[in-house]
Formats: C-alpha cells, structure tokens, sequence
C-alpha cells in the first residue's frame, strides 16, 4: 500500500541484493522510519523488539533471518543455530515456526554453497504468497461493499468499522480485514472507515488510522465505547475484523473487544465479518470459548500509554490513578453465532463447521479423522 | 468518603464559617489538592474549569456561589448578578438550574441583610439533601449485592463492574452506582469493582480508581474492551452504572460505551443495575433513543490524552496517528429491556413506565396528564 504516494510492502531486500529492509513499526505512526537488517541476529532483534509485528511479517521476516543467515555461515550447524535464534523470538507465534519449518526443509539438504540463494528465493516466495493471500480475501471481502454501496446515492460512502490493526503493516501487503477496503477505495467505491482505537495498546489509534492516512482512505477514530452507539444510529454498514485463531466451528479469537461489537452488529442488524487466511483456522476446536486461552498481558499496558508530547517527544505516561491495578486480557471469543460470514482466500464462509467446511475440505476432513 | 483515612465530602463551608472549600478534580488522580473559594466569581470559574465537576456537586457549587456572592452584595442586582454570572457557566446542566431557581426562591423575598446567612443555610440543606438522596440509593442497591454475596462461600468478594464516575467525587458524598458499593464495603461485605476506564476522558481509570482506592476498596481497572471477556467467563456478578438522563420507560442515557456492557451483561446472564436519583427520570421521554440528543465532544478529547510523565509532570500527548480525525459521541442509550433494574432513592424499580409509575406515582401521573 501507499505512504506519500509511494508502493510499499513491510518487508523488502534492498537494492544491494542481500541487505533487507522493514519498516520500523515502533516508531509509528509518528515517524515513518526504515531499519536494514544485515544479521541474522538483527533479524530476530526486529521481531522481539516489536519492530515488525502481525503474524504474516513476522514469519516473513524470520525468513529472511535465515537468509541472512545463510549468507555468513550456511553450513549444517549455521543452518540450525539461526533456526534456533529465530525461533526463540516469539515461542507462541504459529506463522514463524511454520516459515522456519519451510525454510529448513527447503535448505537442509541442499548443499551449503547453495543455501544461500535458495533462502533469498524462498523468502520472497512466502513474501510474495502472503500477498497474493491477502489479496485474495481482499477479492472476496469486496463484494459484501460492492453490494451495501449498490444500496446507496452515488458518492454515499459505505461506512466499515474495524478493530484492532489486521491492515498492511501486520502481513507483507493489503492485509486482511483492510485488503477488501483497500481495493474499493482502488476501485473507487466510496469508503469511510471507522477506526476502534484499540485499548490498551492502541493499533486501531496509531496502526490503522496511520495506514489508512497514508493510503488516502477516508476514516475517523473513534473510542472503543464508540461503536454501539453508532450502530443504533445506521451510521455502520457493516463491521470487518480480522481474527488469531478461529474454531473448526466458525467461533473467533481476536483482539479484546471484539466480541462487544460483534454483539452490538447483531442487535442492530449490522453485518460482521471476520476476514482470515485459512491457516488461522484450527480444525481441532470446536469450542472458542472453553477451548482458545486468553493470553493475560501486562497491567502497565493499561496503566501506561505511549504518546506525543508537546515538545515533540514520544514518551510514555501513566494514565491510572497511581496505587490502582489493571488486569489485561488481551483476547476475546466471539461465538459463530454472531458472525456473518468468513471472508478467506477461497470465497466468504457462513461461520458454521459446514460453512468451512464446503470451502476448504481437505482440511476439514483430515481433522475430523 | 475516606481519602487517607480521614472523611471527607467534595465541597464543605471552611472553619470561618464563610469560605467554601472544594477538592480540585482537575488534578486527581495524581494530585489531591483543595481550593478555597471566596467570590461568587471563583464557584463560577470553579465550575466552567471543573475544578468541580458532576451534576449534583455543581449545583451544590453554585448554591455556595449565590452565599458568597451575598456576602460581597446582597442588594437585589447583586442577586440577580450572581444568578446570572453561574447560571452561564454550565448552561445545560440541569442541577445547576434548579439549584439557582431554589436559591432566588429563598433569598428574593427576603430583606437584603438576612440573605447572606439563609444562603449559606440553604446550601448547606442543597448538600445534605444530596447526601441523604446518595445514602437512600445505597442502601437499597446494598440488598441485590448481599444477595450475590450469600451465593457465595465465605470471603469471597461480589465482582461488581462500572463504567464511568458515578462515585462521590461527582456528588456531594456516597455517589449514585458507588453509594451501595461503599456501603457493601462499610458492612464488610466483601466486594471488588471491575473500574472501565471509560475513554476518551478515562474518568475510570482517574476518578473511580482514586476514589475506591482512596476508601480502600478493592478494584481493578481494565480497558473498556474487556468487560464482555470477563462476563463470558463468570468474573462479573452484576454491574451497577449511574445515568444522565432516564426515560418515563426506563431507557438510560449514560456515558458513552454503557450499551455495549449492557448487551454483554444480558448475553451473559449478568445483572444490569442504574443507579439514579429520581430527578435524573424526564417524565415527558417514552423512547431514549430516539429522543434524547447525544452531545457530541470535541475530537481532541480522543486524540490526546493526560498523563503522568515519567518527570513526574502533568502533561497532555497525542495517542491518535498525525492527521486522523475522531469523532466523540460522549453518550449512548441503552434501551429498558437491557435493564434488570432502576435503583432510585425509594426503591429498585423495574425498568419499565409501570416499574417507575409505582415508585413515583405523583411524577408518573402528573406527566401522563
């Protein structure tokens, strides 16, 4: 997507060949910084460091990591020990240990003086199939638009309210809950997003706002406490979230809050989409609520906030009544009953085991076994 | 309440027997500091900088306003003058009003010189009056909670959920949502409150945190999103929130994002208490969502935020990305059906017109006429 009128992805080689280049996230969205990655070990201080975030670009980056890797010593037990670095950024992210479990059993038995190479080649590759996955979410999600703006006055836009950040800057390109929005505003249907700031960390306020901003996407921030509100007002015409894990059964882990808008779209006859790549989906669940845990991150997510002072500065501020605790989940369930549909790569899904099922059932068979 | 063990209310005549003295809300939660007022000029701006802030207390402001202004002059252009000067400070505030009304109906048929010490005697009525309004709706929450309480074993706490300051810093003591709270509490009743930290203006996370934290009562704050998470899995056994506005049918206007937890609390199970005072019910309203208007704030109060620097200074910063705009709808209604019950000063009440009828049966029938 766009920045001042410029193509970006997150994640690109430099002009040099080898050098790989990523857009600093943790100084956004009030500095739009690049850092160039030259190690392996650079590599993996980018994800821990939260440089790049969002699973998609974490396991692409990771795999470059092995590039970069392969570059300085692609022996055997180079190979394995930035395998092993890599993989001890993130324990719990699925998307990096599945890139790195590709990049290994691509490059294992090659011999070393063809590591390299082979590791720049395979690394694009996921680049470039995260891509063409989003894209064709974004191909899928675009109808439902298409059809509400088919409903309105010419030059009406069609008002979409997300959560959280599943835009461009959490995968390579489009993202998945955006890329539907990204490619009406291409195709030039009308859109307004309305954008949940996203307590406690804020993605919605600095992530989606920033890349809505620079891709000229008209939007407007709204509170958390925002949205029902709304809703009762017919100003949302329909809700996209993107999701982290979603049950056989069409129930939805995404982030806190999630659920809150979900319920409000259902009593007032809002649609609500969960817009995900079928690897989110985890053939064995069939409960969301009793069967996905919640991660419980730390209290001074809630207490503290990052900020732009006045002087220009960012800085950190404590914004609860000091001596207060805070509890801090920070995923919820969302039942299938209040789901819409499913948008994946291969066409949208009613939220239901059979719904799934009819588009992907390979999988749905192999599990089930 | 208590802050640091000793009592205290949120406005109080000084020990000379003329000033009045107020906590400074501007600067809670990090700072606890009193203003001393001594001009009709100073309640005015008291109230227009909320350094006060909370319908009952700025009438009760405004009642000292009048008192002190009568001290200065208490001709019947000096009445008049004061009556004017804080009737514009707040011009939608209807406590105001009807505290200035009662203030002239006092003072105007009085001669000059007996007018500074009935005022002073009648706001001091203003504030005991609120008191005993506050204590009344307290004890009658206080039963539902004991009755969670006796479902459950020994010492273990009632988990009650608010949104927003319904506490005694908005009122002269006791609060409205927070009074059976305290009272829970004071009866050694174990109880601990989920504090929403009710964005944009986090009066959660300041106000409610510093007040129960200052009486000692157990809480934790969480972000606004959090609250149907824990609903989903049995960590919240009722919620209690105050009002702005109530209809003759029971829909309640109450800070923005109550309707969300509403719908939480219904699809959960959760009992979904409102605390009021009966004035806050307009009698002339059947239908909250369709008529009562919704303020809508400026958009700073979502871009930016106060906190505590790590200097230790009192700073404002911007949280939202540079260029967004956000819009502020400051309330929501949530419709009767989503209210298991009304706790007024005579009783909880069902939320319907027949539920509010019984209990105000003079209201009721002199607005149906």
């Amino acid at each position: 997507m766009k920045i001042g009128g410029v193509a970006y992805r997150t994640i690109w080689p430099a002009q040099d060949g080898w050098r790989v280049t990523v857009i600093d996230q943790t100084r956004l969205p009030f500095r739009f910084e690049t850092r160039t990655l030259e190690t392996a070990a650079q590599a993996a201080q980018a994800i821990t460091t939260m440089i790049v975030r969002g699973a998609p670009l974490i396991g692409a980056t990771a795999a470059y990591g092995v590039a970069l890797a392969m570059r300085e010593d692609a022996s055997d037990a180079g190979l394995e020990g930035a395998l092993a670095l890599l993989a001890a950024t993130r324990p719990t992210a699925v998307n990096l240990h599945w890139a790195l479990a590709r990049m290994r059993a691509r490059l294992a038995l090659l011999k070393p003086r063809a590591r390299a190479q082979a590791a720049y080649a395979e690394a694009a590759l996921i680049c470039d199939e995260d891509v063409a996955l989003c894209r064709a979410i974004g191909g899928h999600g675009l109808a439902p638009i298409r059809e509400i703006a088919a409903g309105k006055r010419a030059g009406e836009p069609v008002n979409i309210l997300t959560h959280c950040n599943a835009g461009w800057l959490a995968t390579v390109d489009w993202g998945t809950a955006l890329a539907p929005i990204y490619l009406a505003h291409d195709a030039g249907v009308p859109v307004h997003v309305w954008v949940d700031e996203t307590r406690p960390r804020n993605q919605g306020a600095a992530l989606t706002a920033y890349e809505l901003g620079a891709h000229g996407v008209p939007h407007t921030v709204i509170a958390d406490n925002a949205g029902g509100h709304l809703m009762q007002h017919g100003q949302v015409d329909m809700v996209i979230v993107g999701t982290d894990r979603t049950t056989a059964t069409g129930d939805v882990a995404n982030k806190i809050g999630t659920y809150l808008k979900a319920l409000a779209a259902h009593d007032n006859g809002v649609p609500f989409y969960v817009a995900l790549p079928s690897p989110t989906i985890d053939w064995r669940l069939s409960d969301g609520l009793k069967q996905i845990p919640i991660e419980e991150r730390p209290a001074r997510e809630v207490t503290h906030l990052q900020g732009l002072g006045a002087d220009g500065e960012v800085a950190t501020f404590r914004i609860v009544a000091p001596g207060s605790d805070a509890a801090n989940p920070a995923f919820d369930v969302t039942p299938a009953r209040l789901v819409t549909g499913l948008i994946t790569e291969r066409g949208v899904a009613p939220a239901s085991r059979a719904g799934l099922a009819t588009l992907f059932p390979e999988l749905a068979r192999g599990e089930a076994a």
